[in-house]
């Protein structure tokens, strides 16, 4: 790290400060500017930094640090890109893996019928939510077990992988063992806790950007997960908070090439709750595809002006029909492939 | 609510809205303006209106809340200001509480050397992390169980109330066996799971607001908490994230007056993490009370520069006295009351 | 619009609203909810909103338009999309427009060799600065007129239309003699007396979004525009701030879409102040093509690392070469065109 | 500076660094980390940083600048705070300064009449706005020169110093003759022409900040007009903006500290446009002076409900002369003076 001293800092400040980086195994550089010192502070920064307490002491302006604060999700670390299979789905490899299906599971029937004509669109990965964190303690919170029942069934009958998003420890324990995939909401993003316990499960996990989180905090969520144990982890970004209120949220894709220069983890989109939107969310998959990601999360709604969750944003099934077949295009454009289905197969 | 129609919307289309709001049960009132439909629907909003899918259907233009979507935590359905009593603290009385204390518990020593100082200028509550909630996996955790230990104790020795942060449901069982109050933090604070379980328990809770969460974000979870049975619910404003960068958070300070006018709930503020810097400490005090403030977190630590978590933010015990005197005087300015110290008392 | 009483407005305070409404030749329909009085008004509110002083009002809580407040640029008003025609480049049609050029102009030399390899490269219109606003007084501020000439010059050589930056009244003037477009920045984009100015002159205009401005406000500006005579305005994205740090700024697609559906005018994308990163350009160029924006601003300087501005965003020649022919396959694949460029042109 | 090599820089790239730094007259000092090389560069980097496209050379990761870019506003260069001194009023003295009247001036009785009540109450100079930049170009654009004459004959006959906004350089001359202070509107802050005119002025000049101005930038737009030659430069932080839509914008009352740690300029408060409604500019203007400000400005309309402009935010004259007996306690609460009016002088 570079420690910079203020302008009037004493011989003693700086002196201290040399000491308290040398007592914990830095070597210090002192630079001697026109006006003031710097001292460049070479060592183990990562673990260090915030229990050295230099920016509370006397004489110090700003501490800048050199070294990333993530390490295992970092490409720095490891070169090749992390290809996550799941069933069908190679996720974070050559083809664009599409997850699709309703914001929450309602029935049976919902699921079968968006699943069907998902599958038959090209999607590879079934969502659907059995726990939902809603805003309003009003709202539907979700079917819980009798939805994850239905997601597996549906999981079997349709041969496609699915995901589902759990929001503790219980609701984690619980959907271990009927789905593919967990998924951390934007919202639980710094739970903590709840990233520990992913990390010590087998499952794959998808992990939302929060809300407002910098890459840099979204990142050391991922490390949290890793450092855990698992190494599975999926990145999707979802929008960001920001002033603009004509969408939902403001989609971040500069996000996309950035985390593929950054980590080795694969990078999904997820226009739906970035726009807000039905309207949105064709533009947007394209874009996302044009840009890099290795997938997308969409929401397909049998219906969705009936849905109990999100109907504004999620298409019918001819509506992704229609878009993955776009998609296919752009895909093709960028290189890269896309899941095709035989009629044979359905 | 009032559903705005498109410009081009059909009879059909505007006749399928209003039998979807009639078929809920809502009083339907069609205004003609020179161009477009608006519909006036008067009924129970509060509850329906994410369920009936208004925005995804054809010819809908926008829908427009006119209720507030919290019910609960309003001023308008409880029109006396709420006090709540946790030992000598009367949150949300006449007299400003000073809740101060280290960021983490690192030892009995420093809690009780910190502990005594902060009683000594003012302060009626401790506070005291004992599971921190941390970016980097990299960093100090916190004492847990160990940690409330000490808490207790000196709380016990001080006569001081205490609170410490719950990061999900077993901190929140084993926490509430050692402290008056517990507190939801910034990053938990959508987490629905943990709010309900502080919903049901009959601690006093101090809920921070979101990094990023909008004042009727915070008020909805506020609500989850009452709606779950437990009405001792203090708000804490904590600074939101902005694009500055100079300090860590940009505090709200506006939302002391909102909030006394949307809600009867105490408001708390907490200028450490608001500004990250000791320095600011000071002036973010004195305008948190001057704006109408019912308190203050604040972090004191005996040797800030040793501090294991957030240094450059604590304020040594000297200073948090002298700010304490002037505080007073502050708040004398407001017609507001302070704790006095009788030298007998220590 | 619709105005929303309180709770506890009185009688008296919902006639003296109708009142100020029907005064001002609103009709007013009043509708009563369980608890409040909604007043739907119906009349010319685009004029007339911000005069009456409703928000002001006793018991009033608040007024919620339902007009846009533009009406010149809105695709409500004007279906058919806007086509700019300049020189060879038809802005706003079925081909994508590629603009590139150095962020400043420096030299002759410089200039002429950037605008032959973008010519080369599809480029139909060179872009160069000659009036720089620089964040510090002691940075680069532009050749000005000197650099103007240059502009012409190359542009004449080599057939390309040309665009440059406006800052004033006085820079308007002259460099209408010099340019074919005018460009307002980001940081003018609220400079209503200048963009009265550009409404005045014939030149078509391309309007940068203000960093933080909304997508309303920035159609505000737009309408400012029209609304004193020019109809041939360009809209052009270049990133929001937000509390990302690791780019500049962050691109905001989904502007894209969303431009399309509101208004009937050109959307162009600049990557390269949205990202403030060579490395994200490409990535987002193709994004941006696939989302459905109409052209590009493209960054290139013949030597990037010896840009008097902005050097880390330029592409070299070679790396715009090669990033066109990318953006030819994405444009094929969204159906849009794009410009060809045979040997013997050249 | 600092430039931090990215881990893969190879000799060659960091000796080109290196020759870069040391032709402009650096020193270079290398620090060998355990992976990476850092580069410590000392020199005048306020002007040369931006110019040298270290950024963009291969293998450099990142420069972080040490020194502040702005050097004239500094504290660091001018320990002493700056007084401007404007008839009565010593803008950055002891006493707390009062700014009062309406948003724009509509005409010589509505003046006069807020004239003197404000200065009943307290307030030493007056504020009128003649030229109004609005978002809407079908809103009321000011009185111009007209309104200016009403400002200065209403200033003769009440004593009080005047301040009205300027938005470009003409409306910059004809102010400069009938105003003792001319402002620079947030939607201005980086019109550096404009900032350039008004350093070439001799009038004292209120900066307001962006809003989403950094404070840094802030303070760059007032690096320009001291480094054009004015010196008489007062801040104002009136709001930035935020994901928040309960307040027109969100104050930085943090700001007000900062400020006077980082420069010797005055800084004052706009708790009408930060906030946008009256019922919460008491409680800021309260927190404002507490926090440290020098000052406030606040509108004053005669009759709120009927302002051509803002009325929801302006208090009317009793309310702006209760809340002026509320400051002077509070002001007295931090060892601040504020004006004293006796009855024989009115």
């Amino acid at each position: 790290m570079v420690v910079v001293m203020r302008l009037d800092a004493s011989e003693v400040q700086i002196s201290l400060v040399n000491e308290v980086l040398t007592s914990h195994g830095f070597g210090a550089h002192l630079i001697k500017g026109t006006n003031r010192i710097v001292i460049g502070a070479v060592g183990e920064e990562r673990q260090l930094l915030s229990e050295l307490g230099l920016e509370g002491m006397a004489g110090v302006e700003k501490v800048v640090p050199i070294m990333k604060p993530y390490k295992l999700v970092s490409r720095e670390a490891h070169a090749q890109s992390t290809v996550i299979q799941v069933k069908d789905a190679a996720i974070g490899g050559q083809d664009i893996i599409l997850i699709a299906g309703p914001c929450a599971i309602e029935s049976y029937d919902q699921v079968l019928s968006a699943a069907q004509r998902c599958r038959a669109a090209g999607a590879t990965v079934l969502r659907g939510g059995a726990y939902k964190p809603r805003t309003s303690p009003y709202s539907f919170q979700g079917m819980e077990k009798k939805g994850l029942e239905i997601l597996q069934q549906v999981g079997k009958e349709t041969g496609l992988a699915t995901v589902t998003e759990v929001i503790d420890y219980e609701s984690l324990q619980e959907a271990s063992n009927y789905v593919d995939i967990v998924q951390i909401g934007a919202r639980n993003m710094q739970n903590f806790r709840l990233l520990q316990a992913v990390g010590q499960s087998k499952k794959p996990v998808i992990l939302k950007r929060g809300l407002s989180a910098t890459i840099e905090e979204w990142l050391m969520a991922a490390e949290y997960i890793m450092a855990s144990g698992n190494l599975q982890v999926i990145l999707c970004e979802r929008g960001i908070r920001t002033f603009e209120t004509y969408t939902r949220n403001t989609l971040d894709l500069s996000a996309v090439p950035l985390i593929k220069e950054l980590t080795h983890l694969p990078i999904l989109i997820d226009p739906s709750h970035a726009t807000g939107s039905a309207r949105l969310v064709g533009s947007m998959s394209k874009a996302a595809i044009a840009a890099g990601a290795d997938g997308l999360l969409i929401e397909v709604h049998p219906n969705p002006c009936k849905a109990l969750c999100d109907g504004p944003q999620s298409l019918d099934p001819d509506a992704f029909a229609y878009l993955s077949k776009q998609l296919q295009r752009v895909a093709s454009a960028v290189d890269r492939g896309f899941p095709t289905v035989t009629t044979a197969e359905l």
